[in-house]
């Protein structure tokens, strides 16, 4: 069963038509928004949340009770600056805070589990288009997303190419590269292969929380840079819980800082997460390639923001990477900003220097609040 | 029980000290050797293999019937050439192909399991030194080693600087990196979290195979390098069972070629590999440190190699790296390196340029056999 969270909810009225060819029904979307929409309705910032993230981009998390997961970015007066924009973040479809997901209930009133349709990223802003129209809201004001929430909004301008005016596009990447899909296959295969997930039907059961966990920490390796690792915790040693020093166990205990960070970070995550949204949301990942989907070039994808394109609806680009992002490396998104160019779209580009990885567009990062206010307010 | 596996077998005539406190009794060794031994025994050449590596270095593995492990490298005029060198490949302790590892029976006749005490590189290299002992061999020609096997030589080196004229270490470090210990750690608690692990008490009844398969899973994106995969498989897809060329199956089958790979490389290696000697073997690299084996300065590790050292016994060194190897990148030789020159050991060093990512050492790269080649005749 979907949780019942403290959401505004918005049913499609239609149908949600799949990549898969298939179709999803009774499609809900659970979001949250800040800040009041103007009367012309041309104020509204969407905010496209990353593979784990949810729709509480400014306000507490209801089962954490954590901030927000960008309250340092958007709020009264911050960058995305809620006294003066409306800002609208929506779950994923196939995620687990709401929107409709494997957890959902299908049409036998038990949850689909894996008999949830692959959706892909541009399912996904199908959901967002979808909840758009339903708020009335014709064109945005920006999109703005990072890593998969980056996904989500260059798929919305290929797709979608009048529906916003200012296209954000932080740490993301335009297909998903071997490596990228070969991390995600790891976490996969842990939780399929922790026997509590049953081909997925484990509702109101035990939850494949040890599999979710190791997914979890595998690719957590990969959210943070090598150096960023070594100088959090280097080779340090945890006090034993007897409050003994920094001392090798000579056990399997977590020795190092870095391994009880891991685990903690995997078991938290089984607290808030679905393993089956994890495998859904995965595969849409892995699935996206922006070019494919447009003819196998990806300049094609942004055709309709050329100077000459759809009665000058197009939008502007920013891009931004971070030099120390190994996920989706600054090379990915200079093939974006390449293929902007080709388009004649209007793009401006900036990899910014910072330690902490692929988690950078989270994290205080001076820069980048400097680079996205002047492109929003611009 | 260990397997009986067609090896030389030596035990060692005294219990094995162990770094952490422990001593472990009764150690048996498991190698082979390749070549005579020279009369006065100056041609010995012993090469450390490296974590899921074994002594089978240029005959082929009993249990897979594959080609050695190094056979590229070592034979009858080859770069170790057999015609030559007496070449010596041991199993090392916590392992699990012949020597004495947690599969082997303890004094109860029972298997250890996690009763076989944490061991460190040094440890193993006790074995190896014990196994030379037995074999009435005083210094060694060359030791040679990748990976851990580098390790190995590293420590063989700085704790009994009289046995080895040349050493030869590849791809590799003198100490675990955070981001080393946390992809280790990732592996270690799939395993634990598989619940034939039992404790690591399952011999004999179902062996932990899904978990054992997502660590190897893990640890070998980290073997391959980001462009090694995207040129060996790209976002390439899977031909489907049924003979359908690739097309995306819109479910979680290994729809991409790389998955396939990593799959088929995590059950392979499921048929060989003992759970808990991962366990056992990834703690011992983890726990590697050779500075703070001594004192904290990692130059002072080769202070035996000194010009003015041990009646001119010190060794000459060797340090190759490969410039797209992310695991032990250049940089950790090129730290080996620099505390050789500070002990004024004689050292060359060379970065080989190389797509293969860290498995480099095992793969076909010219320029590595003609370096190496150069060292072991000089």
């Amino acid at each position: 069963m979907a949780p019942t969270l403290p959401s505004k909810r918005l049913t499609l009225s239609n149908d949600l038509p799949l990549d898969s060819g298939q179709v999803l029904p009774r499609v809900e979307i659970a979001y949250e928004t800040y800040g009041e929409l103007a009367a012309d309705k041309g104020n509204a910032v969407l905010i496209c949340h990353a593979l784990t993230g949810d729709q509480y981009v400014a306000s507490s998390h209801p089962i954490t009770g954590k901030p927000g997961w960008w309250e340092r970015m958007v709020g009264p007066g911050k960058v995305v600056d809620t006294d003066r924009f409306h800002v609208i973040c929506a779950n994923v479809i196939g995620s687990c805070m709401g929107s409709t997901g494997p957890a959902s209930e299908a049409s036998d009133c038990k949850p689909y589990g894996m008999r949830f349709p692959v959706i892909t990223i541009r399912d996904m802003v199908r959901g967002l288009i979808g909840l758009l129209d339903g708020l009335g809201i014709e064109r945005l004001h920006t999109v703005i997303g990072g890593s998969m929430g980056g996904m989500q909004a260059l798929s919305l301008a290929a797709n979608w190419p009048d529906r916003a005016a200012r296209v954000l596009a932080i740490a993301t990447t335009a297909r998903h590269s071997a490596q990228n899909i070969a991390f995600h296959e790891v976490g996969r295969q842990a939780i399929m292969a922790d026997p509590n997930w049953r081909g997925g039907d484990y509702y109101g059961g035990s939850t494949p929380d040890a599999g979710l966990a190791v997914a979890r920490m595998a690719a957590h390796i990969t959210y943070l840079s090598e150096e960023g690792l070594t100088e959090k915790f280097g080779r340090r040693l945890q006090d034993r819980p007897d409050g003994t020093k920094g001392t090798k166990s000579f056990g399997f205990d977590a020795d190092f800082q870095v391994e009880s960070y891991l685990r903690y970070q995997g078991s938290g995550f089984t607290q808030r997460f679905d393993a089956n949204s994890y495998l859904y949301i995965t595969r849409a990942m892995d699935y996206f390639d922006l070019a494919e989907e447009h003819g196998g070039k990806l300049a094609d994808a942004f055709a309709g923001h050329g100077l000459t394109s759809v009665n000058g609806k197009g939008a502007r680009f920013c891009v931004i990477s971070f030099d120390s992002d190994w996920l989706y490396p600054t090379a990915e998104s200079r093939h974006i900003v390449h293929a902007l160019n080709a388009a004649g779209a209007p793009v401006s580009f900036v990899e910014l220097s910072a330690p902490f990885g692929h988690d950078s567009f989270l994290l205080d990062v001076p820069a980048l609040d400097r680079v996205m206010k002047g492109f929003i307010d611009g």
